[in-house]
């Protein structure tokens, strides 16, 4: 890096205060001071440009969707998020989308109180590995595998506005949709290029949730994650599906079902809990400000089946997102 | 993944028994438990295919050298290494490539006690993140910031093996080198493909060294770094410079200087520490295998500077390895 110091672009940026970390970056390694008496949550993730989001996304919600990505998996821990680190690959050392990169990476960092503590930059083509680090109370966290038979399961805000948001983009707003409703499109991308880690649902969840996963690659695959983890099998009330305004606005009843099942990079939370728990959580994540709804419960035939108002089962359109499907 | 699993592939070969992992690979983070009273240190660095590596590098090799690069600056640190998460981007699923990238990997991991316990696997153009994770007791973590005037320079094992190794796969073995000398050959290419984190060094510099830090962009680039965060320069003894048998074999005076100066990808440590304690240094690193070398010392003007027998001024051939130069 001759020109430029890319990484310190972004720490200055990302500046924050946090008394864990005693030497964050500038040397070869962070000195950080885990909290006593707590656990350590790790997660990392990747976004490849192309794969993970459309070629032309703008650098800030490049930014913001590579630290979101792994704060989610820290919410589906029930994880209070502390340290990122990040590994930026870049075709050429570009000032300006390090730096619009950097602004939508600190805006979400610091509504977190997350600090960057260590950082590489490369050269080659633009991809993203970020990897993020929180706490747990000791054997709090939680996990994939706790979901009962008889559990109910729920999903926090609202399932498949991503997936409609890459149609949007790819369809440029042809068949049923109103190109007109500019309003439900800004909704849908934003929700695409800007998805809000559900940390407070997961903190939320402590002690309450039997088993939590976040969805990133879809309702159905990521249910399946908690069945298969669990060794139990679910089913799942289609009419039940939480919809966002915007869908319900740009969508028929078939494409919405398919976005809300099948459709990934939603980052809400899918967990599981005892039914007479389940009055409370309505209750409880209602005060949250995106609520939680009951989808289906938890049964022991392994699988994840789907059913209508009629109780037919309902054939999902494909099982998720799928990055190395043949 | 529809076909396979990939990380589960590499978490299989790389399996440990930590007792510090509370849950590894499998769920939407990883669960870990700091030692109390020791500081965490973590770094992360990436790898890219023809940047980093050449094209066509082993995956074994290249597994190996993922983790090799990180666990360098854990040495670099003075730190016990303990835990890796890895960031996998490959053009296809490739199980055969996975499986022996994974032995590559393994191979180095088991040989540190140090566990995988995350990991993403994505499709797109080769490259890999790992970051790595150690420990240190509290304020004993070896810092760029310390060297004082008048300090003794070190540097372990040799320079610039892996950059004449590049020079020998770029030019076939034409010029002055002697292509029937295999085994210089083989010597120079394990340098570059199988770097050896100097983890036991650092630990014997704790409370030892002044500065440490890892050569990974060239000498006279990292002791830069040493000099900028101490606020200090220095003077390099050029005949001074340690060289292998390999490169003694197979290179001339200039084109050794220029590796041992401003090679990339050696690994070594570079450290300063008072001069009362340099005899101590030499003896107790050649019980350790490798050796250090005196190499200079550390003055008051800025900058580093070279210099031959007779107190001459050499001038170095570039200055590091940079990535992104225009």
């Amino acid at each position: 890096m001759s020109e430029f110091n890319l990484i310190e672009i972004i720490r200055a940026r990302t500046a924050q205060s946090r008394g864990d970390v005693v030497l964050g970056i500038g040397d070869d390694a962070a000195l950080l001071k885990p909290p006593a008496g707590q656990q350590l949550v790790a997660c990392t993730d990747t976004l490849v440009a192309g794969v993970h989001f459309p070629q032309g996304t703008a650098p800030q919600d490049i930014g913001w969707k590579s630290l979101a990505v792994n704060l989610s998996d820290l919410a589906a821990m029930g994880a209070t998020p502390a340290w990122a680190m990040l590994a930026l690959t870049l075709p050429k050392a570009d000032r300006r989308f390090v730096e619009t990169f950097a602004d939508g990476f600190a805006q979400l960092a610091r509504a977190h109180a997350v600090n960057l503590v260590g950082g590489d930059t490369t050269q080659g083509p633009l991809s993203v590995t970020v990897s993020a680090f929180g706490f747990s109370p000791e054997s709090r966290a939680l996990l994939r595998s706790g979901a009962r038979v008889g559990d109910a399961v729920f999903v926090t805000g609202t399932l498949g506005d991503a997936a409609a948001a890459l149609r949007l983009k790819q369809d440029s707003g042809l068949g049923t949709r109103d190109p007109s409703n500019e309003q439900a499109r800004s909704e849908l991308l934003l929700r695409l290029n800007r998805p809000e880690p559900r940390i407070a649902a997961g903190l939320a969840l402590r002690d309450v949730a039997s088993a939590c996963i976040d969805v990133s690659d879809g309702l159905l695959a990521d249910l399946g994650h908690i069945c298969e983890a669990s060794g139990m099998g679910a089913v799942v009330e289609a009419d039940a599906l939480p919809l966002s305004s915007a869908m319900l606005a740009l969508f028929d009843a078939d494409e919405r079902r398919a976005f809300a099942l099948s459709g990934g990079d939603d980052y809400e939370l899918c967990f599981t809990a005892s039914v007479d728990r389940a009055d409370r959580i309505a209750a409880d994540f209602a005060r949250l400000g995106f609520g939680a709804a009951r989808i289906g419960r938890i049964v022991a035939e392994a699988g994840v089946r789907v059913r209508d108002a009629n109780g037919n089962a309902v054939e999902p359109p494909r099982r998720g997102w799928q990055h190395f499907a043949p």
